[in-house]
């Protein structure tokens, strides 16, 4: 009886991209070969990429899904590789034409079976009910003597439906293909589970994840197996490709440990997190370099040194453009800051323009403030359609929620906001976070001391600074998180014990600034964050907690 | 035995402004009884506005909605209508915390009856089942010696269900309350279905729908009664107020003529879609006023004689600003245009704007046509800022979809885009429909008849048109339609005739178009827009239709 060598092979595809994908498959199956493996597992949809919502539709995108399968099996047969037994997650479609989310079993050149993921997502992020049809059978396989039960992500996150099936089947092994995105304190809820499902069939599971950036979306990786009895045997690190290898007990053996690496700490994760998305949202969408501007403040320098660390300091360019009220401490943080992370460094003064635009139109106040955000806006487009670049935002959720921003200015316009989703007070904490793993590596901390430490102001006028205008940023983004992530009410937040004054000046805030989106809506990612970005809100909404 | 009076109130509700539902519900109710209706009847989710996404989920909300439709029994049993049933569409909870789509039945001070919503559609624009779970019981109530049946929109698009339960139930009426979107057609569609569902349950079927925009939807409204015969016994008009009203037979008795409107043609009623989604986006959203460039092409003015029949011309404001490769003619049309509509008309030249940015960066071909563009929109947006207004982008389909349009000029800023599902062709047909209807009236028409007549251009360069990059519109369009709207592949575009290098062109167009919005997304209306306005994509996405 020969020993089951499993291999979870944890990649970053791209979506749509079905031939560079299979070409992933391939050179990870040809790994697995070498390393000795029995099986190999790649992640959820790992064929087409994930999610790729309305393409599960398109009758010419199942024709090339379909075709990939194929080429995958004939190609390892051809290349001598028909034994190892290659599961992978991909796009079906029944013989009635219903897209399925569907784990594909290889093995001897042919499809050996498939299985359609019964429990499809539909809340949060996720909308599979309305692209797949829901499968209905278990699967087992048998590799090297051991019955292997396979299912998809979201069947161990609800009870009953495959798990339970496979409870009553005697498997040896629950595999596991997943595409679970990245959230802050998620790995911990996700191997708790993983105890809880592999003491429910009696065998070790094996979770291989996803890694990557897709939109609004990252993938952590993070890939890991447990024994039945809750014993961590094996994992993979989160946010890179890994190839983890682990033997699996003979039937009624004790399990053997396996390769085993730390978790890296919550403000790492979400650090790493936020790179992950803004690299594969440049890469996968092929621009060769960010444009951004860097104004001195703290959002900007996190998101150039984000961006450097992303794809290369020699690929991004930092455009200071000082206005009259521009400090000159502002405008030596944002030069040392380039010269810390090696970006392209320019400055664009933009006082003859404001002054061109006064000229004619005699803005005051706001209008003015907002006029001259607005030119820098225009100066980066320009740039980035001169020389090519893809321009970057580097507004912070406390700022969006509140709509503390200029609509089309350098903070808000472009094509990716790295920071859409961290709060001010976390913008502070990853700026510090980031300069001590410098420093602890023997590099250049790459965010100047004074952007983290002095205080956070426009300059659109003088003397500005943002609590002027909002609440300090620690009780801001409390009373923020409880609103918009967890959709508590008025009534809630004040059960909760913050000052009515507060809450109210909080919520009349996020209500301005919803109110402010309908004037100029910037994009899907800003609209959909005042209410947490897993949440979908109607625009036209006279709905307003204050009235509740 | 007494006869059944039924009005169908066809109202406009606005998305989660639940006191003034409430009111508009009431109103509607004193009406129906003072024409000594029996049963009055009202759209799907009249007490919340529809459809309301994840507003569903929010408990507040909940709780709201349950206290409006108390109020609502309670009030008419104040003032004396306690006699009077009322049906309604509303926000549902069960005792789990489920919410549903729910219809409730009003009578003698008190909920009478509950109907929850059968089938949740989940495709296109419509969400249902992430936010509602699905009822299962019929409900039949009666009212004057009648059996009424009570569905809910998408219960008689599906086969099965709660029809076929009330087929069996014997019932004198099936009431049909709905959000139904306005689609170009769907009139006739909605009336062969409603006769086949009066047929399968031998009664009449009163059809009572929203009209109203919301966001990127418009309801028509088209509210009508059919008998169990299939003959046309009432309907209401299109986009506007109604209170339909209708005596039922007696059991076994010949049904009566109600009173009967024609439909208005295909143009009129999109034309008449594109000013009613724009009129409520201001209205609801609470603006005064509306700015747009008005450039003297025909995209400028169609939209803008929509905003003055939206809202009248004396709070539209339209903005020339003329470059130096603007032609006369252009100028003498936009400010023809603006007179005939009422509109406050401004001049404001970009040259010298132009000049500083070219003193300061210099650039040359696109990149120098996209800044004079982009200009006009900085102009437009501080006019907001300064006075108020919301501003709106004139920009076309067929522009949008190919990516022939500056990202962030005046045709593409702003928070609604009345054009956005208008192709140039059609844009064509409704300006001539426009100056027609005006004519048949004895009204001036508002478009100048050589914006609809010269070659189109964006007069960025000296002699430049469309046809410079696009192919003829005509034939544009057509493949537009096929590959945008029906999602038809490359193989499915040859398979009809296309010309193979025509075919080509548009597919890069569009997918160039789509790189582009990665570049700098504009927001959920036109990042959708490439491939239907139904659909939903990864913006992340390699997958190109030519390689298929």
């Amino acid at each position: 009886m020969s020993t089951l060598r499993l291999a979870l092979a944890q990649v970053n595809p791209c979506v749509g991209d079905i031939a560079g994908n299979t070409a992933l498959v391939l050179d990870r199956c040809r790994a697995a070969h070498e390393a000795g493996a029995t099986v190999v597992a790649f992640p959820e949809m790992v064929v087409t990429g994930y999610p790729i919502e309305d393409l599960a539709l398109r009758e010419s995108f199942q024709r090339a899904a379909a075709r990939a399968t194929e080429e995958i099996a004939a190609t390892l047969d051809a290349e001598g590789m028909g034994g190892l037994m290659v599961v992978l997650g991909t796009l079906g479609v029944s013989r009635a034409g219903l897209p399925f989310n569907q784990a594909v079993v290889i093995t001897g050149g042919e499809v050996a079976a498939r299985y359609n993921k019964h429990h499809l997502p539909n809340y949060g992020v996720f909308d599979e009910r309305r692209i797949f049809a829901a499968g209905e059978d278990a699967c087992v396989i048998t590799a090297a003597s051991s019955r292997i039960g396979i299912v998809i992500c979201e069947d161990i996150w609800q009870d009953g439906g495959p798990v339970a099936q496979l409870a009553a089947l005697d498997v040896d092994l629950l595999l596991v293909l997943n595409g679970s995105p990245f959230e802050e304190g998620k790995g911990r809820v996700r191997t708790d589970l993983a105890r809880r499902r592999a003491a429910e069939v009696g065998a070790p599971l094996a979770y291989v994840n996803l890694w990557g950036g897709q939109d609004d979306l990252v993938f952590d990786g993070h890939s890991f197996i447990v024994a039945a009895d809750g014993a961590w045997m094996a994992n993979a690190p989160g946010f890179e490709d890994a190839l983890l290898l682990w033997d699996a007990p003979e039937p009624g053996a004790a399990p053997v440990q396996g390769p085993v690496v730390d978790f890296a700490s919550d403000a790492e994760q979400v650090y790493r997190a936020c790179v992950t998305g803004l690299r594969d949202y440049v890469e996968k969408n092929g621009f060769r370099s960010i444009v951004l501007g860097v104004s001195g403040g703290i959002d900007s320098a996190l998101t150039a040194a984000m961006a450097a660390d992303a794809i290369g300091g020699e690929r991004v360019v930092g455009v200071s453009m000082p206005s009259s009220f521009s400090s000159q401490h502002s405008r030596d943080d944002a030069a040392d800051l380039c010269a810390r992370i090696g970006a392209d460094y320019r400055v664009q003064p933009i006082a003859p323009l404001v002054e061109a635009f006064q000229g004619e139109l005699a803005l005051e106040g706001v209008a003015e403030e907002n006029l001259q955000a607005r030119l820098r806006g225009v100066i980066l487009m320009a740039l980035s359609n001169k020389e090519g670049h893809l321009v970057i935002a580097p507004g912070n959720k406390s700022e969006l929620a509140t709509g503390y921003a200029t609509i089309y200015d350098a903070g808000s316009i472009g094509g990716f906001a790295p920071l859409k989703d961290v709060d001010k007070s976390r913008v502070w904490e990853l700026a510090r976070w980031r300069n001590a793993h410098a420093e602890a590596n023997g590099k250049t901390p790459p965010i100047p001391v004074s952007s983290i430490e002095k205080p956070p102001s426009a300059e659109l006028r003088p003397g500005q600074t943002d609590q002027d205008s909002l609440p300090p940023y620690e009780l801001l983004d409390e009373v923020l998180d409880a609103y918009v992530e967890h959709a508590e009410g008025r009534a809630e937040l004040l059960a909760r014990g913050f000052d009515e004054a507060v809450v109210e000046r909080v919520l009349q805030l996020v209500d301005r600034a919803e109110w402010k989106r309908r004037q100029y809506p910037l994009g899907p990612k800003v609209t959909a964050l005042a209410f947490g970005r897993d949440r979908r809100l109607p625009i036209t909404n006279r709905w307003r907690e204050l009235a509740e």
